[in-house]
């Protein structure tokens, strides 16, 4: 039904869309309910009794600077503290190379409406996260996707695809949200090469690399851009290389604090600082004083290993799941950290109508179609770990089983 | 000096501009210095004790739920208190009525991304909060500025604005942000009745109401939008009128928690929800709890008599030191409440030069031109009384007046 309002909206609503994961959160208050859909963390071990403790410190101390209009930029011992770190990690790194965000989901929007015009082609991988596209959709980009496989995005078919000359190019080349695949050494250096030369920026989205379990750390994209300016022999300098980072507390503290940074050359960080300033003024100090406090002490150097060692458990169990339950055609990835896995079915199921019958069964997960910005991806799905116990993984994968194994003998 | 970076920006970046309020934020750290510029709250009546304890109690009672990913909508108890406290106050509301947002920029931010297509005439007063232009600009709206007198928009020229069928118009109705000035009843009644025969939604930002030193209180544009609506005969209806109210807990609380809300249509609500998920997904769940836990239990009714009571005085301060130590041909609003005051001075005086001295003699405040979205105002400039004591207030006119003498003689 068409109201008075709808005449009323900007052309670009047409782009602006629900998240499927978000409804389906819904799900997770049925009781009884399992949801494998939404990539929420592990709420049993946040460090509430930390949490605590800081706060009343902050505010005993510090409490009209929490609690007063601050500065866009972000709390700047906290920047100070990230770029340190950064620089500890080889790539040298100032508080003017990083912004701090409400969330990486703020960074993502701030970096839409800084690069992309209507019609822009923006290159993304084929699946991708589902909310860049929701951050990117209402700056009306053109999306041209490229496939990714076991080892990262394909770099041969990539080159095809920067003939269109992209704004840029979004990537998630750790433990990806939704596929859980990571990129090799080889395909990163590859990308790095290939943006390099085609004067293309990277927006790479790194909230889980942290998290691996089984494998050598990989580095970052900016990490490898900025080894390659190095090698060109600009340098002593700080970073000021092709590669946007987005790194977040949400996976290693708590989610809910909403605090996460962007980290970039000065020049970008100052567009970016701009850009945000019209968007939600600053991040609330207070939170961001609670992750500074936590991350200074050395805490989240104890705090990560207990979150690693639960997801592994977990996915260990969904492995372990999905081979005893699952028709033998059906395929899926083996992360090496993060949250997430990725279903392939045959090819003619589609995973969006065997969870209508999944939410009979009170199972949830996400159907594949929703992270792939132009379409396909109906047999697949995304299947998250992080948050339900061994018992719940392996009672909802024999249920999934169960019901695909009931729908394969109707196709 | 022109980078490679600058040719990779989206169009829209031109139109991305900083505030200069925010720049002169920074004049505040020099020892000595008095800013009148600011709009900071008063930060030493901020409820710090509160807010420990309601901390203290959400992380041991509610803390996985606060620290996890929340709805998108914002935490149910605090949108139902919103919509209760509206109903009582005459607009029926449920919690469909409300989006929780953080701080009201995001929702000016949401509402530009909403309604504003490139080039759609937005009408707005002059002069305007520099912060909603901010906001707007990236939308690349043209804006449509209508003159404010001291009752307010003059609505005898909104006519002939109205002819250029404005997408929507911005106003700030009570103790604006620059000029302090509140429109009266009749003006209200005036433009709701030509917003309503243009079909024009008008977007109301409504921050400081609370704050009235004297004088009546006056209904929101929203409650007379409802009437209007019942005298229509859609009589007993949760609100679906025209307006679209925003408000904060920023001015009667603390600004730093970040958490402010939208009142809309139901419908619109739900189009502003899919907009705010691709922005930042949802508002710390932790800082709404914060202020539902103190909005609940009556103590902002305690505490906002606090806060008037203080910046009445420190208005007061402020008349009287103008009164004494500005010259005759200066001139400035008396505002019933809220935070700021607005001065005219001679025509030939440029206040952005006036600002440079008054810089060296560290004492700041702001320009009024950057308040007009379509130039002019170069003789304003904007005072604020709510962070300043009222020494540093007789003393900060005292060096202004003095400055403005010297002018004088040259012009």
């Amino acid at each position: 039904m068409s109201t008075v309002w709808d005449q009323r909206y900007a052309q670009r609503v047409q782009r602006i869309q629900g998240s499927a994961i978000r409804e389906l959160l819904k799900v997770t208050e049925i009781p009884g309910a399992i949801s494998l859909a939404g990539g929420l963390p592990a709420g049993e071990i946040f460090p509430l009794e930390q949490i605590a403790e800081v706060t009343q410190r902050i505010l005993a101390k510090q409490g009209q600077q929490a609690l007063q209009y601050g500065t866009t930029e972000g709390y700047t011992p906290l920047r100070e503290l990230l770029a340190q770190r950064l620089t500890a990690e080889g790539v040298k790194a100032s508080l003017d190379n990083i912004l701090i965000t409400s969330g990486s989901q703020q960074g993502l929007d701030l970096l839409g409406k800084l690069f992309v015009n209507p019609g822009d082609p923006l290159l993304v991988e084929s699946p991708t996260y589902m909310g860049a596209l929701q951050a990117f959709n209402p700056y009306e980009p053109e999306y041209v996707a490229v496939r990714s496989d076991n080892e990262g995005i394909v770099t041969d078919e990539l080159e095809v695809a920067l003939q269109r000359h992209p704004r840029c190019m979004y990537v998630l080349p750790s433990f990806q949200n939704p596929s859980g695949v990571t990129f090799t050494l080889e395909r990163r250096q590859q990308l790095i090469e290939l943006a390099a030369r085609y004067e293309m920026p990277i927006l790479e989205d790194d909230p889980y690399s942290q998290l691996r379990f089984e494998g050598e750390q990989l580095p970052s994209l900016l990490a490898l851009e900025h080894q390659r300016q190095q090698q060109l022999g600009q340098g002593d300098q700080f970073y000021a290389g092709n590669v946007i980072l987005l790194n977040t507390f949400s996976k290693v503290l708590t989610p809910g604090l909403r605090v996460a940074w962007i980290v970039a050359p000065a020049e970008v960080i100052r567009k970016l600082t701009l850009a945000k300033q019209g968007t939600d003024l600053h991040t609330a100090t207070f939170n961001q004083m609670i992750a500074y406090e936590l991350a200074r002490d050395g805490f989240l150097e104890e705090h990560v290993p207990v979150i690693r060692a639960l997801y592994r458990e977990r996915r260990d169990a969904m492995l372990a799941a999905l081979e005893e339950y699952f028709p033998d055609n059906v395929s899926w990835t083996h992360p090496q950290g993060g949250l997430f896995l990725w279903v392939t079915v045959p090819d003619g199921i589609d995973t969006a109508q065997l969870l209508n019958d999944a939410l009979e069964y009170r199972i949830a997960f996400v159907p594949g179609a929703a992270f792939h910005a132009n379409g396909g991806g109906a047999n697949t799905m995304r299947l998250s770990f992080s948050n339900v116990n061994t018992e719940q993984i392996e009672e909802g994968i024999r249920r999934l089983g169960k019901l695909l194994h009931t729908r394969m003998l109707h196709v």
